[in-house]
């Protein structure tokens, strides 16, 4: 069961509002790699884990953590996509939405152009669950499939592309307040790829799993004579001068071996049987019309 | 640019039709883990690369490899879907799709309760670039970001969910036929999740990336009070006993440290100004009527 | 069966060409409560009605007026992303799409930069079954569940986040004739809420239905120590002010209580049982290695 | 900030496993009318309130309470999937899911072919965010406009469909466990559906909002001839007898009007002006074939 | 403007309930070649068009009729969900959908399999704007481009892939009512292409447009080098033996060329310029740390 | 099995970089009818292929030539996004995407409105597989039916969409080098709607498929009253007028028939049977409180 604080982890405090750079803040909230992801990610992966109980709550803490980080990036554009109080003495007109659009001057067209329509006609200046394009939100970015080491990887992925995105948004912003909680979340980043790849050390220590993933399928089953090879399936060979070319593979069991001019090992052509003639495919040859009775 | 041989890379020939595992065996094909996944994920990582060139010719040759494995993919659920020749010569009314609905008896009435229909209405026994429930693949599924560190960790994740997705379908059929391609497939995902840790090895030897990915985003700009901090957001503590609780970091950069009780670190409470009032959202008091002049 | 007339219900002439505004337009067509949704949550609510004949008709009704509604709306699209017959001879070249491009002035720059570049592209400055941000209409927009009470609520929201919308859009604009058209179909929101409001009220007359809805579910089998409970999950009490946390409930059955420090009512803390270990879940501790035979 | 307990809201816990009910169940999980509907959408009403702090709060309380039933829906459909204890022992072949296939009898091929094959291959017998049909949870079931009334009274309809749904699902099992928890959570819901009946006669009652809503809107700027007027758009005057057909309307400011065979208030046809013959769309006559120079 | 008339444009009436086939009927009513789909593509393509008035009409004339199709479709689908007069006397709760889960008997374990669960939980024995596997319709599938050419080329692919589901779904099912309302979809869909293909006769007559389509982009400023060539981009020249690689093309306008060892036209390798370092893509070489000022 | 050459088919090199042109460019790239559609179509319907080898053969054919379209789209995009060589030395601050955001000037402002956020944030200045408003492909857009004739009629209709929005996009740049490109692809496709027109010939001339498709549904079976019927659902008779209203029909198997006044076929007025009361659906009149036992 979950509850709530009405302090906030960390400030959301913009400096002035900016419903451009609101329009991109969406990314790391609503995006494929934002803060909705990592949250419903992890709780999932929670809910759902069927090992070690260290693992479990690990994995619920920081999906807990994630939903006030959900909470600092809507308040944060909901804060720019209102007027500022010193503006707002100035001009309320021209740089509240609404203002921008009806004053007609130029820098208002440039930053209704700019901004995302639905700020203003579906939520009313307030945040959405939804990327900087305006895509919403859906559960095809949550991962939870059961095997800690296949979704802990994930889970790293998630934490560098996230990282890598709110540096960019960093670097397209010059507001304090902005920059002061994108450093935060960072920062947390910085921990979170730290604390997965902790956690893979921590599984492979204990024997769970190991590469390749799943390890407890039997590796005696799959095609070994195809289980360390590269192919190289252009006419340049540049691929054969990487540490993937040649050498002992990483999961240790194996010789990188390169196949620089790679053959198919099947004369399958790929030719189908005929169709059944109630399914109106196109056949072979002509065939009678023909209906089920 | 790009050629073809009609040779398939490996035999995609089931022994007898089963239309039940057809729709179970789109998953590997059109999900979210499946190879058109993989296909568009790696030619898309390769035609946006700007680093070095052996990393740009080893992406597309795999990226091209995987196309291959999408044509298998498809070649054997549409097998699966047809009349095999054995059984045609029997009875064919009640081994092809339309034969199993017409005949109405008991057998029948579980294949077409299990199957998707779609293969019989849309695409006339033939494969379709969807999920096992149906669900078209979207593009959402490609990751592409310009930088390979935080790609290649995406890459390792998704040969790690396809092999683990491979090997549960391997275990939920008995055809021969079937299980020889798996186990080539699995064999593959066994070299691909390999490729990519010794990529990423690669690419840490060589300088051009490190955990936190980015790396090139200064960190000392982030907020480095919290960035090797363990944040438990429970009343339980069994969060801190893994490997991510104390100790060096794997970034070799900090200290893991466990915060049993975190207190939020500000008093921002997320209060917001108050609404345009021509956008008409619910002010902390009545207003008058108004519209734009 | 349906007819048409070539009249339309009312005018859709914009006094001048807009394409920014012809963008924000599409939120009222093909947006999440546009008119497209209307049309189809209504005709699907009276073709599967199976309550008295007076409903199905008057859905049915209503359903077929909102047909209309989408034509006006894509015909105002169409005008405002057309040259105006005045600045056609003036200059063709700068006011219509192609023409705002090629001409490279700043002010075009601004044009093209803020209007959606698929109604030049893909539908030749035609009106899209669309939204804001160009996000497709889909059916999880109409709702019809067969039960009216829910439903008819539905059709209260629909109509006044349309009203919101369409009143926020008539702020965002000074064209006279975009302006008519929207004062006219705020007016048949006003009378379609209260419209729905009515029917509310006469479900409830009737005794077909009231709240807590469905009202055929006995309320004797559901768990009813917590029927009228406001539970307070933060630390701080202000939700405790609200007409909700105290005297009789709106449903005139039970009296609000209200919930200070909430706890759970169950020991349960989630613990699964283990994985299958042909499914390579990551299990408790170390397993054999397994496929099934 | 948030925090969980790792005690549960209520039990969760099935009486025996049951992988066709665990498809059935993500409906009120992972459907538009799911809990996790329920959690984002007043999460994200009340970080975007601007309303009196009251609202705020009882909406975040409300909120942070869904998080729970998440978890609860989450952890019955893991516990669906899995093999019962005393079932293990017995026969665990048959039993699990990879069990069910292998083992080939009649009652599992049934269970195949009524389960959802993501449940196996995705996630390994965990909880998804999806649908019943397999069908991921996206955002746009999250709604928050920034209009208070406009919002409550899609959270009625949102508890209403989620009560009736919930009272099918009832209907739909025999499990005494699985009766247990949706019996509670049938409460909840006639709560929540009082409570925000309740909010919105608090908003009324504060003079905040009314109907027709946004009430911020000047009624006058309507088109006042057919704000209470019902267009009866069939041959059939059923439509008549009903509530919303004659006297005062519901917001008592109007009466209503039976428009018996209502007619186009314009002699508008619809015609559009030529297209850019750069656009290449169909034109009126023949014209010179053109490109930009 | 539209009206509408209860009686319907044909009979709806299966002659038994049978919601396996229901959730199969689903596909031509919301699925992608379904009647949803020409419905709104034939209206938004009459009211976007800018061609002579006789073709709007003519498409507006078309696009209403298939609202009675849909209106078909959904009727007969929440008969094929209801239980039918005779079977209610003797076994209500065998046949109906909930009576169906609860008896537990074998055949109703294969309904509650088969069907589409939806229609249980979400519509309550209604139809649903969505596809055979429960896949919601979406506007995507709606084609109008503005060039009538290109878009009754679509006309033309929409009658033929839709009369192609309805025909195999006429073999899947013996119910003399759903058989009977098929026979007349398909009739209809027979009238429509030929009604398309009459269409595309008239528009070249006219000379409003030819092949290749759009004919007014001046063929001149196309790469005339290449506009009859195939190129055989494998190592086998079947696909040499058509008529598509010699003679003249159906235009009139080319001859059309086999290329049977295609070669690049170009020497470019795709090679990319550095990435600006404040986006953090993977460098040719270390660069040093930064971030924007 | 596939194979690549690091040549391009065809030159992909701007003049210099254009992000908000690149914007638009993502539509032939990733929209509806651009070249992944075309890429994946045509692949699914040749390995999907029951029909003779010399159809499969070319058809695949063709598909492997799109994925070099997709490779010069992607790779142009890319380089649009780039700072060019000159610009980069005098000022590359302001030319790369950051530099814009950051310099603050006006140009920079209209480029930063005009441009994909995604383009910056997500992709890195790379290609993404989404269209011109950052809506992410999906496998919808890949039709594959078993019906060659119903699946050529639809790649006709995907060549003249994909020319016609090319050649409007010629129009909208006046880059050298895109325009290149574009004729390049603008002739690619002249010769692939020639192509499909082409196969349609042969596949008739085959005797394989004729009109109405599918021709092997026994005509006799559908309702031929009304297979050659025009049904003027609107009061205006201009759709009278048309090659479609009277004559022989382009299938020579009828005779046009124009129904000015077309009357329902049925007495069917949609009304259904009473719901199931444990659906909770409403009733045609007040029923008792019930739940499944």
């Amino acid at each position: 069961m979950f509850f709530r604080t009405n302090k906030y982890q960390f400030d959301a405090k913009p400096e002035r509002p900016d419903p451009v750079f609101a329009k991109m803040l969406q990314e790391p909230l609503g995006g494929q790699w934002g803060e909705i992801s990592v949250m419903m990610t992890y709780l999932f992966q929670g809910w759902n884990c069927r090992g070690p109980a260290k693992y479990k709550d690990m994995i619920l803490d920081i999906g807990t953590e994630e939903i006030a980080h959900v909470e600092m990036l809507a308040t944060m554009i909901a804060r720019l996509l209102e007027t500022s109080p010193v503006e707002a003495q100035e001009d309320a007109a021209m740089n509240s939405i609404v203002g921008a659009v009806m004053s007609g001057s130029r820098l208002e067209d440039v930053i209704v152009a700019g901004m995302n329509p639905q700020h203003a006609i579906v939520s009313g200046s307030g945040a959405m669950p939804a990327d900087s394009v305006g895509f919403p939100w859906n559960a095809k970015y949550t991962i939870a499939s059961g095997n800690l080491l296949a979704d802990f990887r994930f889970n790293v992925t998630a934490e560098s592309q996230g990282r890598l995105q709110v540096s960019r948004l960093f670097n397209l912003t010059q507001d304090p307040g902005v920059r002061k909680m994108l450093s935060f979340m960072i920062a947390r980043d910085t921990m979170h790829q730290n604390q997965w790849l902790a956690a893979i050390e921590e599984l492979q220590a204990e024997g769970l799993e190991e590469t390749p993933c799943p390890s407890n399928f039997p590796q005696s089953m799959e095609d070994q004579r195809v289980s360390y090879q590269f192919w190289n399936c252009s006419g340049t060979t540049e691929s054969g001068e990487g540490r993937w070319a040649a050498g002992t593979s990483p999961d240790g069991k194996g010789q990188f071996e390169y196949i620089g001019e790679p053959q198919p090992m099947s004369d399958d052509t790929g030719l189908l049987g005929p169709v059944d003639t109630r399914l109106y495919g196109t056949p072979p040859a002509p065939v009678p019309k023909k209906a089920a009775e």
